[in-house]
């Protein structure tokens, strides 16, 4: 049982946010991130339908998280079956289900793929389960190391502007593109945190992010668990910020960044992109090569998601104790819930990626593209 | 008594902020707008004191409609008194405790010394008491006649976007800078409200507005009184929407415009305008030439007002039928509130003011600042 590789903690003992439960060799446990920043509380799965069910309704969010997630729930589907056959028909049948949990999310089928076709190259039906739960500990081991070379790859441009003054270095970030979305580090907060691990002062404001309040409610609370000094701001408020020169540096997350280097990413991004060039703030984009979609020319190839109004109408906060939704339209306004936008690669200073630091253009993107290590 | 002159309505039937009671000699109503956009409450005051409570616990908002209550306040504590050197005891009384109702509100000293001025121009108790009403009365009407001119001068902007396109004219406007903020028409709100009466199909997007949600509790529920179409969408959304060719021209308010040009304005107004600069869409702030700073050389002798942290922690909202606040925030994050940010005038097309619209320039305002009249 490679439980070791699943750990709740990782050696420098951070918490994170998929882990097999202690003592256990059948129960993965999970942050339920559904309840914070008010409560931590964690879940056991122990069956392919509790994966599902954990994906479906956003207990686990996050591209890699979801990922990771999937891979063990192939895992939990195997280890019921008792004969090879039935393994194969029982990994056939959760892989279905799980890549329908969320079905834009690709990771998620990149994932069960991935963990499937660890079982098809046994033949017994304990060396299929074995393979399953090993290919799984990999993909979040995998996960965990790309997220780590990201922020060893960030850390230098931290330190450049600590050099450089006396005062913590501020950070502005916007969505959560922390060890929550990923298992641990984060890729956004990668380098952040490895600079706080190391003692250099750093200061981050935090974007709120409506409408889910991401920065509010995971960016905040995974930075505070952290230590991390950081200030959450309403998303109007960055510009302002930049201005009065309290500022140093934008580091943001990607879900997905076109060959050419535009940055699609939550909305808003675009707005604090423009603020930090016209106040000549370096604006930085952290992101797994694996997001990097090579079929996509620009950001206008890609399709930016509606989502459901009501997020706008309403805002999900804690009150005496127990989660509320409270109405802040009136009853008959329309409300319009654009998922993300498009950061043109114009305005991007650099993306830091798990194989070293890139420039956002088509040339820069081509170094990595053709198996190169980028220029660091 | 000139009760003609406080009406609930205009002649064109629209709803104002403040009006005298209908059938009443004595009696001043508002709408007490804590209650938008979930119930349409209206208020008697009687007394300066109910006044001075309805200022400072902010029933009413909006400089021009604070100086305008305050003007009222006078005038109801006048009129208690018997003799006229009674009268000249109750307005002092009466206008130091107004004053001190929202101290960095400008508008309402001016207002109040206005209405305490005309009395004092008058012998008798009778005299004295009618003076202020005229005086109040005046203030209120002078208020609706700018914001009218405002509308007329902005109107023929709209009308060639709706010349050049068959489709509604998009217009995004930021925070509230509507009649309820002033007592009719609004600043920003004018010409949309005047085009949309004269039969020009136009649809505007509205800001929410973190922190305080203005634009979602107050915009959209008086566009929607007025049967303006109108989208509420996040303060993160502006960006997007303009790149996708959604937004034909920004008109927002201004808190303070200085002899530049530059424009302070609520927090996250900037954002709107790089954007708006960005993708060559025109931006234009509409203000009354009286919230001119001609003192200040530029935004950066504004002092920014930092507010409660409390208004980024939680948002208030409707639920279950009464106002709740849910924190969306964790325990042990700080916020900071910056309640206004500063667009430099480079960024901005136009300034609408009553008296024409000017060039955002110090040549453009000089044109007023010497008695002229703008350039239309």
């Amino acid at each position: 049982m490679t439980t070791g590789s699943a750990a709740r903690e990782s050696e420098s003992g951070r918490q994170r946010t998929i882990w097999m439960k202690p003592g256990s060799h059948d129960t993965v446990q999970i942050i339920d991130q559904r309840f914070l920043p008010h409560e931590f509380v964690t879940e056991d799965l122990r069956t392919v339908d509790d994966v599902v069910g954990a994906i479906r309704d956003m207990h686990v969010r996050g591209a890699p998280l979801i990922g990771a997630a999937a891979g063990y729930g192939v895992w939990l589907a195997a280890r019921k079956a008792t004969t090879a056959a039935d393994v194969d028909r029982a990994i056939t049948e959760a892989a279905d289900r799980l890549k329908g949990a969320r079905p834009t999310a690709i990771n998620l089928a990149w994932a069960v793929d991935r963990v499937v076709g660890a079982a098809k190259g046994q033949v017994s039906a304990g060396d299929k389960v074995s393979a399953c739960l090993e290919e799984a500990n990999r993909i979040v081991e995998e996960e965990v190391g790309r997220c780590r070379q990201i922020g060893e790859h960030g850390l230098p441009l931290i330190e450049r502007i600590a050099e450089s003054k006396d005062s913590p270095v501020n950070i502005l970030t916007h969505c959560n593109a922390g060890w929550l979305a990923c298992v641990e580090h984060g890729t956004a907060t990668a380098p952040i945190y490895l600079a706080h691990d190391r003692g250099i002062a750093v200061h981050v404001w935090v974007d709120e992010t409506r409408p889910r309040n991401q920065g509010a409610g995971l960016t905040a609370w995974e930075l505070g668990r952290h230590r991390v000094p950081h200030t959450v701001i309403t998303d109007n408020a960055g510009g302002h910020l930049m201005q009065q020169g309290l500022v140093d540096m934008v580091i943001v997350g990607s879900d997905r960044t076109t060959s050419n280097g535009d940055v699609v990413n939550k909305i808003g991004t675009y707005l604090k992109a423009l603020a930090a060039k016209d106040n000549g703030i370096p604006f930085y984009v952290a992101l797994p090569s694996s997001s990097i979609d090579w079929n996509a020319k620009s950001g206008a190839d890609v399709p930016i998601e509606e989502r459901d109004p009501g997020e706008v109408h309403s805002v999900r906060g804690f009150a005496d104790g127990a989660f509320e939704s409270v109405r802040v339209t009136p009853d008959n306004s329309p409300a319009a819930n654009h998922g993300f936008d498009v950061t043109p690669a114009r305005l991007v200073t650099g993306l830091i990626t798990e194989r070293g630091i890139l420039d956002a253009s088509t040339d820069g993107l081509s170094a990595i593209s053709k198996g190169g290590h980028g220029e660091d």
